[in-house]
Formats: C-alpha cells, sequence, structure tokens
C-alpha cells in the first residue's frame, strides 16, 4: 500500500486541537510518512497553518492534492461554522465537532481513508449542542455498531488497557466480571497484534491493594480476575497476573510486558500520567475502524496563543499510520 | 538539643532490612548527622557489617557509645535470636522483628531515642509468630494506645496521606466519609508542620474519574470529600480539591501543593510509585511518636547478596531526623 491516508478531525475549534494538528505536521518526519486530510473548517485550519507559517496550505477538497505541499481539508455539505470564541465551550462548536467526527468517521468507513486521528472535543460544548455522549468513543461505538470496545493508552512502548472507564468507582466494581476482563485481554491481544506486535505479553492489575493480600482485603481477584486470566491462558494469550496494582505498572514501564489490563480509569490512567509522559495517546480497542487522539483535551486556557505541545498529537499521528499499515 | 537520637529496628532478619540499615549509616551524610542506635540482634548486625566493610563497629549496648565509630545495638532482654535462613519466612524471625520493634517503640515513648525508623517486615512471617497485624502501623496504634492515624508516602518534596489503606477498595468505599477525609487533612496539616513546613498547601483528590463529572460518575466529591475540604478551609488549613485523580498527582510532584490527599491505597500508591521515585519513604501521621521506613519490603529475593539499595532507608533516617528536630 501507498502511504497510510490519516484522517484528522478538527475537534472543538475554540480549543488547541486545529493548533496541534497543524504543528503535528509541520513535523517533517510525520507530513513525509502519511497522506493527510483535515476533517473541519476549510478557514479555521488555513488562519491557524498561517500563524504557525507552516510550510503547506490547506485546500478545501476531498481526493489527493495536486501538489505535495498541500493538505485537503474536508467538510459535510451544509454544515455552518461558527466564529471561534476561543477557550469557551459554545453549543456552536459542540455541533461542529460532532459533525466533524461523524464525517472523518464515515471516510474511513466506506475506505476512503485508513485512519481516525481525533483532536479534543469539550464535553459541556457537545452537550450544550444537544449531544449525550460521554465522549468520542461512545459516539465512534454507537456510529459503528460496536458493542465491545476499550479505551487503551499508549506510552512509548507501554499500552494500558482499561476494563472499565467512565464509571464512578462504586458501579466500576460492579461491572468488573469474569467476562468483562477476559474480552478485555482478548482485545488487547487482538490490538497489539494489530500494532505489530507478534505475542503480546500481557499483564492484568490485581483491583485490591496487595492484589488481596490472599484474600485479607477482597475477593475478586480469586473469583473474577484470576479466573479471566487462566480463560485467556487456555486461548493462547500469553496473559499473566493478577498482580499488585501500585507495583504491576512499574514493571510494564520497565519493558517486563508489552500491555497491562487495568480495573478501572483512575489506576490505568494515574499510572501513565504520573510516570510523566507527555505524549501519550489514546487509542479505541475493537472499533472496526483504526482510531486514536492524543491524551490531553481542549486546554481551552492556552487556545490560541500558539504555545500548545503537539507530542500528543504527533504521537497519535504515527500509532495511526503504525496500526493501518498493519491492517 | 544535640544529634538526632534514631533507634532502627531490624525488621525481619532474613530480609534486606539489616544490610539496607548498615549501608544507610556508611553514608557520611546520614552518620556524621544522628544519633543511631540499632534494635535488634548484635550478631546479625555485626556480620553485615563486617561483609560491608563498614567503617564503624556495633557495640552491643544501650546508652552512648564510648567512641564515635560506634553503633550501639540493643535487643529486649531473653529474647531469642534464630539463626538467619536468607529469604525466607520464618515464624522464629517473625517473632524477632514484632520484639525489636516493641522494644524500639518503647524506647522512643520513654524519651530515650527521638525517633523510630523500622526496616521492613515480613507479614507472612509475623502471621506465623502468632501476630495478626497488618503491617507496623497497626502494630504501633495499639502500643501507643492511637485511634486515628495515616500512612504517608513522602517522595522529594512530594507527600501523599492516604484516607484509607488496608482494605478492599470495595470496604474503602463504604469508609471514606467526611470526617474521616477531615481528620487526614488535619493530620496532614500539622504532620507537614511538624516537618517544617510553615503553610502546608494541601490538595485532595477525588474519588471518582474525572471528579465525577459533575455528578454523572459519582457524588462522593459532593456529599463527603468538598464538605470536608470546606470545614477544614473553615479551620484555616491551606486546602484545595476535590480534583480529578489522574492530574492531581502530577501536580503534587509539580511542586504546587506540598501534600496531596489520595482516598484509597493504591490511588496513591500508583502515583508515587509510578513517578518512580526510588527513595519514597513511609512515615506514620497520628502517633505520639515519629516514625519513618522505607517504602519497600523484605526483598527476600535478594537478601543476603549484598545488592540492596538504601536509598529509600537513607531518606527514611534523614526524614525522621527533620521530624524529630522540628518536634
Amino acid at each position: 500500500m501507498g502511504k497510510p491516508r490519516i484522517i484528522i478531525s478538527a475537534g472543538d475549534v475554540n480549543g488547541v486541537g486545529p493548533e496541534v494538528a497543524v504543528k503535528a505536521l509541520m513535523d517533517p518526519g510525520v507530513f513525509s510518512s502519511i497522506a493527510p486530510v483535515f476533517a473541519g473548517p476549510h478557514r479555521v485550519f488555513r488562519d491557524v497553518a498561517e500563524s504557525l507559517s507552516a510550510p503547506f496550505r490547506i485546500v478545501e477538497q476531498s481526493g489527493e492534492p495536486e501538489r505535495s505541499d498541500e493538505i485537503p481539508c474536508v467538510l459535510p455539505e451544509n454544515c455552518p461554522v461558527p466564529e471561534r470564541k476561543l477557550g469557551q465551550a459554545t453549543p456552536e462548536a459542540g455541533a461542529l465537532a460532532v459533525k466533524c467526527i461523524v464525517h472523518a468517521a464515515e471516510t474511513v468507513m466506506r475506505g476512503d481513508a485508513d485512519a481516525l486521528v481525533t483532536a479534543p472535543i469539550n464535553k459541556a460544548a457537545i452537550h450544550m449542542a444537544g449531544y449525550e455522549y460521554a465522549g468520542h468513543t461512545e459516539l465512534l461505538a454507537e456510529l459503528t455498531g460496536t458493542e465491545d470496545y476499550r479505551m487503551m493508552l499508549v506510552a512509548g512502548n507501554a499500552h494500558v488497557v482499561h476494563v472499565t472507564t467512565h464509571l464512578s468507582l462504586r458501579d466500576a466494581l460492579e461491572a468488573i466480571s469474569e467476562d468483562r476482563i477476559a474480552k478485555t485481554i482478548e482485545l488487547t491481544d487482538l490490538g497489539l497484534r494489530r500494532l505489530g506486535i507478534a505475542v503480546p505479553r500481557i499483564v492484568v492489575a490485581a483491583l485490591n491493594p496487595h492484589a488481596g493480600e490472599g484474600g485479607i482485603f477482597g475477593d475478586e481477584e480469586k473469583k473474577e480476575i484470576a479466573p479471566a486470566v487462566e480463560k485467556s491462558v487456555s486461548k493462547g494469550i500469553n496473559a499473566s497476573g493478577p498482580f499488585p496494582p501500585d507495583t504491576v505498572f512499574q514493571r510494564l514501564f520497565a519493558g517486563d510486558f508489552d500491555a497491562a489490563i487495568a480495573m478501572y480509569h483512575d489506576q490505568g490512567h494515574i499510572a501513565v500520567k504520573s510516570a510523566s509522559f507527555e505524549s501519550a495517546v489514546n487509542m479505541t480497542l475493537g472499533l472496526p475502524i483504526v482510531r486514536t487522539s492524543p491524551a490531553h483535551g481542549t486546554a481551552f486556557d492556552i487556545a490560541g496563543s500558539n504555545i500548545a505541545n503537539p507530542s500528543s498529537m504527533i504521537a497519535a499521528i504515527k500509532l495511526a499510520a503504525r496500526a493501518a499499515s498493519n491492517g
């Protein structure tokens, strides 16, 4: 195949999304290795590229650009483009963000792009616009008719996949079951193979401190987690655990494993963010399309100041390209 | 006052405790700044010091040593000293470890030492010896008649204090209450003042992902945590929060705060350990005596090989000395 065709949705135009997307493509190693397309308002991308003196031109068209220094920019038909109100959550920007995501995802689904990278959206803005999604992942799951999907954080060679995410800790405890854990391990194994890791080494975190200290501090390890690990091993997956949560991620970061399974949102997120990976990337496992995103938000406080760090967006594009190439 | 008198309990003699204790005192900056005493079997400490070619002599006595290159070593009367079985959990070593802790703690309680530093014990060994304590902290709480105590991890200038520790995550959820959080904040404020921080800046982690996302993912933030923060502020404590757990510890490590309050064991432990502080220290807040310990365990797998890293023990001794000097 040729260069992987990566479509990048603008995210909330009042945040740093367009800025980090343009900055990422100003990295010569990124632009030269992919065929990029922006999904979003041409005016916004053009203005951002000009203000950053980007060495490329944003052209309002779909399909392959005529010149190698052009990046196509697409928008759904009849899509209103509001004025940017930098740093503000507005229903107009929320509606636009959702339309760009849907348009970009449909482009990948019908085979006109190989992978989707989503710039950050603002949850309040999309709620103002009348959408109830907790975030990108839920929207994309609905759009693609996907039931089983998982959030993966990728930091360097370390992959952290979450059994549960946007639930209260109380609800997460109820949702953690042998089946759900086994499904998470399976999706992780498939996802990492797609990234080119032949036999992914997967470690499973315990739920309770000290992995329950032999049952003294909780029995989920014995009742749910260990059986899920055994089931996965019996299917030929290289899985191990459960191990104490406060050291298992250190072992992951040290390279002992390719992926760790986190039982709940903050177990995985605290580990990755405390290890201070500036370039952590979010990838959704289980979707029929490749989708990655930077792990940061809209950063309304610095929107428009051109000081946003594009390293997470760069890593997201590279990961999407890698997954698309192996797919 | 003179140099702070620090008594160091041997921990489980089948682990790395005596080794890291001797190595820590071989650091010239440590030995010169304190008056050390070992609580444990003279034979073990002497052999370890010899095998490490330590530039001091371990003397079997209590009270001040005659020479500046001597370190006193004390043991309760009629205390049997088993042969070392390196790397093994034995009831004899478990019983000895507990007796050394009790002897050392009593020495501090009657004013014959200023602070206690405990080398690591093995939980299985103390259980074999018939003690039901979850660890040092519970033993010391009982010994000193302390009801409200909290585990603090110290890593550089970052302090993390836990509202709950050795409970299943399910039980921790039940135990997290406004009162318990407020008490934790109060003990943190007192503890940090004792360490010489005039007005400690204390931040409180939320319980749920995204701090509950305005109540969508849980209401403990509104019902328990925010009221506890308000109560603390009304008492003049510089407390803030609750903030999303996956970024609040980054802000702590970046120096925005002196201490963070963690709702449960792994929330704090994953943050500190993923930030890869080799020299993290455990300190118990709320006890009538100063007590610190290295944050690692007995490391049975490397016991006796003289390769254990003493940095956490060095940090534990320095922290104890600092707390004793300000006390």
